[in-house]
């Protein structure tokens, strides 16, 4: 049996959870590493988008100034614990390595599970006058976190992600900076995965440990359960003072630096898939899919399949010329069904089918993944067609998420309230719902909270449902609704 | 005291291993991270240039077909033991993971020296006909070996390499496929990196621990030591074997797949950096450098200022227009002789002095890095001529370090000539050599060499001095000479 094997997908209305695990499997984005504790391979199709997030975020990265390091896996135990929240938050996580060269460690050395502590140390060793501020630096690496219940890209013991790094100042500066990649965080997740995302601020009970502010951005995903797709931390002067990084003012004062950090991962493809992906399998949106078309020749006997062979590479290569990605599914033994069930399951945004009658006709049928319309078109309109196809299967693709986030955001006045919409409405019978409420910013009403299994995810920045109302748990007045939802 | 505070490079002619250091601290390359042992940080230079290359190999890795992947940093410690040979050469090296979130695990996993093994395992779960092959895929990682002695780039605990692993029918593909490889890695080295190698096969003694043949480039360092910068394996059936990795042939067989790998990694970088840099710092590559040129204007009079930088910006707009990457230095506090020391040492290509007499007259002041020589041309000209001397600086730098691999290369008929020219010309005093003699592949003609602390770096698979000649150990009539050096 050969690997293009075809399995059909569970349904989402039957399982979501084992229509999410079909998915990621059969578009060959990624499997489970069974013999390696919740880690996952990631395969050719899940990666060439990985490389397409990266490139996005990248870009932009160094637009606003960021140059790309690289620091060490390994981080001291007793770095981590110099910062007490810090420490408290990650050590439950710690993979660690006692044994390397044939000898115990006299230090043993933690898997990094982020970089703050590291960076610290260096920023130390870098960071003297105010001219070297600010100090903006981005890693992409490999982190290790030892959860417990892991799901493919969402959350795995290992992880791809980049972490941002900055150190200013003064508080204001850190402030902006942290913003500032929260909204390029916003930008790449609407505009190159057309997934919508609230921007919002974490409770304190929610935040990076370590953090003096985090912001995020969540998104909804299919089954109204809510994903953390992207924070964005101001760290305050936490790890200035726990490393000891201190810088000399224009003034000649000496003072510790604010610093930032944030960090997106691999968990995005998760939300990407959970936000489009269809019972026929994954969906992506075009500014993210490696390839956009193939075409499939269509014959029945030998003598035809020259021409039609011959003109599918044709419009392959017109197709690649506008820059447009195109492969032509030449393979034997395969028949056509079998070929757009395949191709349909990676979710390639058009499928072209061109056989000996359409050939004749100078034309070829284009399908579109999401919406699974066919329609035939000239030949020599192909590259202008799928151009402007996949611009609006793109931008409907944000539109559709922001009707079902729009849809599926209801507002509450009291706890009972919370309540009872999250238990009715269960992610389960894929209706999962945002609950915008007011929450006071206390560990206790966190707690309350997650009673129902459900989290406050933020207090969004922009897009306020209204002004100030009396917390449904202590009453006193709180200045904006706060989203509260079940997770992932 | 800022980070942008100057210091002098000890010259190669004092201390080989000084100079080296001195030139990538002060090149912005990298850094020791004395708290991690053997590790390094990469800092923004160092890594924009690795990013360069990455870029240059992955496109030509994608163009043999190859797809990229992620597999997991764990290794489960008992795959290494299924491959005899492996385990022999990782054992020594391995850093171990025995404690992961607070529990000590019931079988360590290994941080991955190399993925021979873990990929073993999926092979054989994605292969199953002679349809699924070729199977060709690439993976960018991080690996870890606990080396002893280290030095930065050239061999770190932590380093970031590319690992190419493929899956054959048979052996002619897999050697086919080893070879192809090797020469996209001596194609880089030689038309990216000006650095010339020598394409060879790595005797029994040196070839990879688990491989049926060893392929490698070998490139000659300013002070004649060898550094093996890229190695292509033909692994034979060894990890088929060892994971059960078996494909049913057209005629209904079941054979076990012939598997390579390959790999080249930051090390490169240091071989970049000891082929071109000089006593001033570090020289780069044209097509390796992040910045091709830098504009600094002069003035002494603050109203001189605003004409002169304007000038500036005006031919880094015209440069980035032409797609060299251009900037202007114009931060305030240096004067402009700190400005150029700052940019010769961190190896940026051309640097161009605008002042107000050179504005007057409509020109600038050119300075090519690695010859120092400076030229006045008309501004408007500048795009092109910079154009053109990026163009010959790129090939005049690959024909000096062919001339130099070529005046010190030597032959030697007699095991006494070769242990003589070793030991006079040593690479202390700049004048290590390649010395070309007829030797065995026997592990006690290896073993022979090893007394003078050189070795047999490969066989030559081209360019050969001659033909066949007797051992200068055995006696016996081998085909070629072989390339013996001192080495990293």
């Amino acid at each position: 049996m050969s690997t293009a094997q075809s399995k059909n997908i569970t349904p989402r209305a039957r399982d979501f959870a084992a229509w999410y695990q079909d998915v990621v499997l059969q578009g060959d984005m990624a499997e489970p590493a069974e013999v390696v504790k919740g880690c996952m391979v990631i395969k050719p199709n899940g990666y060439a988008v990985w490389e397409r997030l990266q490139s996005e975020l990248d870009r932009r990265f160094k637009a606003t100034g960021h140059k790309n390091v690289y620091f060490p896996l390994f981080i001291p135990e007793s770095f981590l614990r110099r910062e007490a929240e810090h420490v408290e938050g990650f050590a439950p996580e710690l993979a660690v390595v006692t044994i390397a060269g044939g000898k115990k460690l006299e230090e043993p050395y933690v898997v990094r599970p982020t970089s703050e502590t590291i960076v610290g140390h260096f920023f130390a060793r870098w960071i003297q006058s105010w001219r070297d501020l600010p100090l903006l630096m981005n890693q992409w690496a490999n982190v290790v976190r030892w959860e417990l219940r892991t799901r493919m890209f969402l959350r795995t013991t290992e992880f791809l992600w980049q972490e941002g790094h900055t150190a200013h100042a003064n508080e204001e500066e850190a402030r902006e900076e942290a913003l500032r990649m929260l909204e390029v965080y916003a930008e790449v997740a609407e505009q190159v995965m057309a997934m919508p995302v609230i921007r919002g601020v974490k409770t304190g009970a929610e935040k990076f440990a370590g953090a003096q502010r985090s912001y995020c951005i969540e998104a909804m995903m299919q089954n109204g359960l809510a994903l953390q797709a992207g924070t964005s931390h101001e760290l305050g002067q936490n790890f200035g003072k726990a490393f000891d990084v201190k810088y000399q003012s224009k003034e000649g004062t000496l003072e510790y630096v604010w610093q930032t950090s944030w960090g997106v991962s691999t968990r995005l493809i998760g939300g990407l898939i959970m936000t489009h992906s269809d019972d026929k399998g994954l969906v992506l949106p075009p500014k993210l899919a490696p390839t956009k078309a193939v075409i499939v020749p269509i014959y029945r006997k030998e003598d035809e399949k020259d021409s039609v062979v011959g003109a599918a590479n044709r419009v392959a290569a017109d197709l690649n010329a506008k820059d447009i990605a195109a492969e032509v599914d030449a393979r034997e033994g395969y028949n056509p069904g079998h070929k757009f069930f395949h191709w349909e399951q990676r979710g390639v945004p058009v499928t072209i089918e061109l056989g000996p009658r359409d050939l004749a006709a100078g034309a070829a049928v284009v399908k579109r993944r999401d919406l699974g319309v066919k329609q035939s078109h000239p030949l020599d309109s192909l590259p202008e067609v799928i151009s402007a196809l996949l611009e609006s299967m793109q931008s409907e693709m944000l539109e559709i998420a922001r009707a079902r986030l729009k849809e599926n955001t209801v507002t509450a006045s009291t706890l009972n309230e919370v309540s009872e919409i999250l238990s009715t409405a269960t992610a389960e019978k894929g209706g999962g719902k945002f609950v915008m409420a007011h929450i006071k910013d206390d560990p206790t009403c966190d707690a309350k909270v997650k009673e129902f299994r459900a989290s406050v995810r933020c207090v969004p920045l922009t897009d306020h449902y209204d002004g100030p109302g009396k917390c449904i748990i202590t009453g006193e007045t709180v200045p904006h609704r706060s989203v509260i939802a079940k997770a992932y």
